[in-house]
């Protein structure tokens, strides 16, 4: 019943469903359909959910599974493997198939390489638009189930230009390849990093590209869909290292939500602890005003704030590669002038509500000019910390945050406390 | 010498060269290309450089500009131009384009509508592939510049499937389309949000897709790299939402950055003097027992962490459609969990370092079961807060952050300061 009900959906809904198991269900699932999950469901799952079916399908099913596939799915499932049980279904495989996969995990992971399939469609530029339209019915079989491009090379396979399907289509059929193929603007090669082939599939807005080794050999395919869950990737990536996460998935248990983010609070601790070292310095003060100690929490939420909008905005930046050249220094100086304006504004206003509260106004120019400093060393943290990351090489979103957080803390506690002891006491 | 550097560089790259400039420059430059910017430059500009070379060109110039390009591109460029001016300019365009340009605008914006192409390959199902083929060729200009499928239509214009180039190209010429036609598994409606449109084009990996009206006749066509773009806002999008802004461009003034920033901050200016509402409230034990206002802020930057460490793995979730049925439910337990242990860790961890310090073993006490009571809190509130607003219709990105930290910071406050006036008076 369940094997019928998966079969009328399409393998992404399929998949869908199947996701929304738990993961106990969901191995009950797969044993219960009998060890055979559709191979087109098995791609469909998210990483987690697939790890899990691979496990519980016995070798000879996943075997199977893999002669269907795309040489770059896998790559992915084969990937998750343990090296024994990997070894034992790459002995189930015809030994070329076998031969090529093997060269796959060549690659490092996270590279062009990994992500590419080895399935695509050349022809020599000499061919006629006829010819490779004949070629294409002949050996229908050993062309890949989709592309987009067919790419034309020379007698050593490297790459010369590609000619794209549509101008294929409607191109008669005495034309010679290399009197239709365009350049190919991409340059992607097999070592090159994942994120740098995604930019460049956003930039040149492709479908597909080819990926050629160093002497310029065409060596394998990319398509935008993989490509797409690298954008998305490469996303989360960022935001949950902005908010000081590690990783996350879905199925995720307490103990992965632990491991993950644990790290970063450890890290805050420390941090924290330096800021409650910086009001220890004004523990006179403090005893004498108690007033300071309701206010201080103020100016550091709202710096704390302003210093994370920066970060966010500068992140988001520098991801999109918006801060190359010159543009980082015109960044710089625009986000602390923000600082500066938005402190006038938020100075003003706290100076009244504290005003309007407390009636003294020596308290209220305390936190005034406070929240002003504050607000001017959080625009200039948002954006110096992640650009003094990223020439160090470093990844701009992991740690940024704990950074600027700190900043501002030890700004806006030193500044409040600082004055508050010159004008208070 | 300068419109020859830029012919000589692919588009995207010129248009890279010109974005490095800052706003005058880039306006000056224009200027000295004698008002004529190459449309394959002006397209891949990115919005805001966009804009603006088009408010410096001449309107002939613009219309010039319109004649070459998609009709999806060229509603990007009319959508930015005020009424009059577009006006102006779309009566110098052929009565038959206008008239399709002003359907276009009928759509709403971020719908599939305005996202789409008008110009696709169709073609009845009765046709053979070497009919196809041959059509193709005789009206290649007829042709939008790229497609990746002939979608194959009735008399009424229904779409009845579609057939992938690769496929058309494999199969002899005497094969009908309905013989090879697939089945269109996206089902994408002009009136529909992008966002569902660009979901769809992940679940089902597409490179494009036809768009249908309510009756399911074909009116367009989306392609990926249209569609990664809207992938790219909407991850932009909840990124700085997560931060408190609204809108961040590469171009942005100081004005700008304060306006998509500062109405954030106001309401954090309201949050925050809450919180210090509740600290008022334990002014006498503040008043005694001074090192609770140097450890205060510890509890509650940790308790904030961990709030937005969850949030952010809440808002990911849902946007990746992770949190349909019961996961919701698995979800919250989860975060609570995660609460719960970590709370654990931090509780032990800060009990000793506060006991190291100020060598109190009832303020160690108070601080750990503070720490300890404020991260299942965190972990309750990061989860239930965007889950809440989602459910609500809101996006769950905006505004979350602030919810979830002026909770956090309240139960910090409250029961660090509360359980003090119990244990330490
Ligand atoms: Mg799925
Ligand atoms: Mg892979
Ligand atoms: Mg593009
Ligand atoms: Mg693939
Ligand atoms: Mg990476
Ligand atoms: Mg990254
Ligand atoms: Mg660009
Ligand atoms: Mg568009
Ligand atoms: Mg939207
Ligand atoms: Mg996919
Ligand atoms: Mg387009
Ligand atoms: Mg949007
Ligand atoms: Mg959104």
């Amino acid at each position: 019943w369940l094997a019928r009900l998966l079969a009328r959906l399409h393998p992404a809904d399929a998949a869908d469903l199947l996701e929304q198991l738990s993961g106990d269900d969901f191995a009950a699932c797969v044993d219960l359909l009998g060890g055979q999950l559709p191979t087109s469901i098995i791609i469909e799952l998210r990483d987690e959910y697939r790890e899990e079916a691979v496990e519980v399908l016995p070798d000879d099913a996943v075997a199977a599974v893999l002669g269907e596939l795309d040489s770059d799915d896998v790559t992915t499932i084969l990937e998750d493997l343990e090296e024994t049980r990997r070894e034992r279904i790459l002995d189930e495989l015809a030994p070329e198939d076998r031969a090529s996969l093997e060269q796959g995990f060549a690659y490092e992971e996270e590279t062009a390489g990994r992500l590419m399939q080895r399935e695509y469609f050349a022809a020599p530029e000499f061919w006629t638009v006829g010819h490779t339209i004949d070629h294409a019915r002949e050996h229908a079989d050993d062309l890949p189930a989709e592309f987009f491009e067919v790419y034309v090379i020379d007698p050593a396979h490297k790459l010369k230009g590609q000619v794209p399907l549509a101008t294929l289509l409607r191109t008669p059929r005495d034309i010679n390849l290399s009197d239709i193929m365009e350049e190919v603007e991409s340059d992607i090669r097999v070592e090159m990093d994942q994120e740098e082939a995604a930019y460049q599939f956003q930039k040149y807005s492709l479908a597909s590209a080819p990926v050629t080794d160093d002497n310029g050999r065409l060596i394998g395919m990319l398509t935008v869909d993989d490509v797409v869950d690298v954008i998305q990737e490469e996303n989360t990536e960022d935001l949950l290292a902005l908010s000081g996460v590690n990783a996350a998935d879905g199925s995720d248990t307490v103990l992965d939500s632990v491991k993950s983010r644990a790290p970063w609070l450890a890290v805050n601790l420390v941090t924290a602890f330096i800021a409650s070292a910086i009001i220890a310095i004004f523990e006179g003060v403090l005893d004498q005003v108690v007033q300071l100690a309701i206010l201080m929490p103020v100016v550091a939420a709202l710096g704390g704030n302003a210093g994370s909008q920066g970060l966010a905005v500068a992140v988001r930046a520098i991801a999109e590669r918006e801060m190359e050249g010159d543009a980082g220094r015109r960044a710089i100086l625009r986000e602390t002038l923000t600082g500066l304006a938005n402190g006038v504004i938020f100075a003003i206003g706290v100076g009244i509500i504290a005003f309007a509260w407390f009636r003294s106004p020596e308290l209220s120019l305390t936190i005034s000019v406070a929240m002003f400093a504050t607000f001017i060393w959080a625009g200039f943290s948002g954006i110096v910390v992640p650009l003094t990351l990223k020439r160090a090489g470093a990844d701009p979103a992991v740690a940024s945050s704990v950074f600027v957080l700190t900043l501002t803390d030890i700004m806006a506690f030193f500044s409040f406390l600082g004055l508050a002891t010159l004008i208070l006491v």
